[in-house]
């Protein structure tokens, strides 16, 4: 199974940051979207880094309250981990778990075309699993 | 299965926070310990509350960089949903899906004994289910 099928359950839409923005208006951006990561694009959606609400809570705790008017570029990650629709949904977890990061942005043409969190693919994954042992069970006992 | 399979692979660390620490403090506390969330208590793990860096960032986004000098008693959620040891895996990851957060602390004899979030459960629910169908497959093939 592919990222394809999360995404055309879960949509397209993706919130982004420009390159100028602040930490503190990432916060509102987070808030408003009920988001926790978004991504850094310039231009027509190039995807220049990501930044997540971890992210901002560790810099604070580490930098202090005055960290919130920093720009993004400062803290965002920059070697962005990306998948394509194509993707094993499989090989994005491994990643994600891998990397200890909760999200992956989903590219095409080099622009961003979706965002795949760790919940989605826990959601997907579980179902997928638990999918193939009802399959299972009824051949058992079918046999 | 039960929460106590989790914890005895986990163990029972839990990193806390007093009633009158501000949010700036919790960042550096999250920061520091690597966590998600810190349960707030009084005297001997008493829990009073619970706080993650997703209501930090939300209380920025929303009331600006002063709200990193709120008591974490303004912010944190003080109807903490928890489990025991007893409680089923299934239980509390349905739980969490459902209330939309990512740490239950667990109680026992009304004190802080341990806390799960969703990593731990999706880790060890993907194993569990795996194994499931990894002894169906082989039931199958000596079929």
């Amino acid at each position: 199974m592919t990222v394809a099928a999360i995404l055309s359950e879960k949509g397209h839409d993706t919130i982004t940051a420009g390159k100028d923005a602040l930490l503190s208006e990432v916060c509102q951006t987070l808030a408003t979207h009920k988001i926790g990561a978004v991504v850094v694009c310039k231009g027509d959606k190039i995807i220049e880094g990501i930044i997540s609400e971890r992210d901002i809570v560790r810099v604070v705790g580490t930098q202090g309250p005055s960290a919130l008017d920093l720009p993004v570029t400062k803290v965002m990650t920059k070697e962005v981990i990306t998948c394509s629709s194509e993707s094993s949904v499989d090989e994005v977890m491994a990643q994600m778990t891998k990397g200890r990061f909760r999200h992956v942005p989903v590219v095409k043409d080099n622009k961003l075309v979706g965002v795949i969190s760790i919940g989605d693919v826990v959601k997907f994954k579980i179902a997928q699993v638990e999918h193939e042992a009802e399959q299972m069970r009824s051949y058992i006992t079918m046999a």
